[in-house]
């Protein structure tokens, strides 16, 4: 398996490596998924804190249907991204016992948003604020899928 | 101005302090501005981390074009998190005093991504890793436009 360096800062050199490196089946180790989950939560957490700037009247609202859309298309690759029963980071068994359960709430999670971010490219922003509180359920999956601190 | 508490995992107290609350027109005090700017920044750079993974083949591809996605997303709302004019954070002052050549890299860096993003769609990842790469440039901004470690 290859393991390149950090991308932010090192593209130029990830592309000299990679002109060297036969495309190979992805093999994920355990400690990639970690990270690759890690990192789409972590996008997910401050686009939230954005949007949040935004719901609280803090930044203008030109971007409250991008932040919105952004974390409904991160809550997919989410989803996605704990298909695979890795325990580990701060997840909680319980993701992969109830599965079922899990992915219908971050399925229910992004289409909130997107019918939220629909909303306020249609309509601005005060008309989609209540749909988006109500979409940015992060804490029903908190709650029950991460370890607490 | 109004300030809410942290948005993730504080929704419901938010939802509660935002019925209290009288729509107003935003206004950003300078701290607001930077975080807000820092947020996008770190969720542009989680994405970026992600998708280095399914570059560097550590991870299956499924979210491959979904991440590029998001980055060319979130540079949009970053150029315009950067519109005006607040000194701090990690930004130097070059981006305002060069403010043509900031907005037109961070353009030409969300096109290229999302030219990148439509070309994983059609024809898949290896097609369209070069593309990504070339479309990668956050280190040509970061080296002018972001304060050294």
């Amino acid at each position: 398996m290859k393991r390149l360096a950090k991308l932010n800062g090192g593209v130029a050199a990830m592309a000299m490596v990679a002109a060297l490196v036969l495309p190979t089946a992805a093999q994920a180790d355990d400690q990639d998924v970690i990270d690759y989950r890690q990192n789409i939560m972590k996008a997910m957490d401050a686009q939230t804190a954005a949007v949040g700037k935004i719901m609280s009247y803090a930044i203008p609202d030109d971007n409250f249907a991008s932040h919105l859309e952004s974390i409904a298309l991160a809550a997919q690759t989410a989803l996605s991204s704990f298909k695979e029963e890795v325990q580990g980071g701060e997840s909680l068994p319980a993701v992969w016992e109830n599965w079922d359960d899990f992915a219908e709430k971050m399925n229910t999670f992004s289409d909130g948003l997107t019918a939220a971010a629909k909303l306020a490219r249609e309509e601005g922003k005060d008309a989609a604020l209540n749909a988006a509180f109500s979409a940015l359920t992060c804490k029903q999956c908190h709650d029950v899928y991460r370890k607490k601190d």
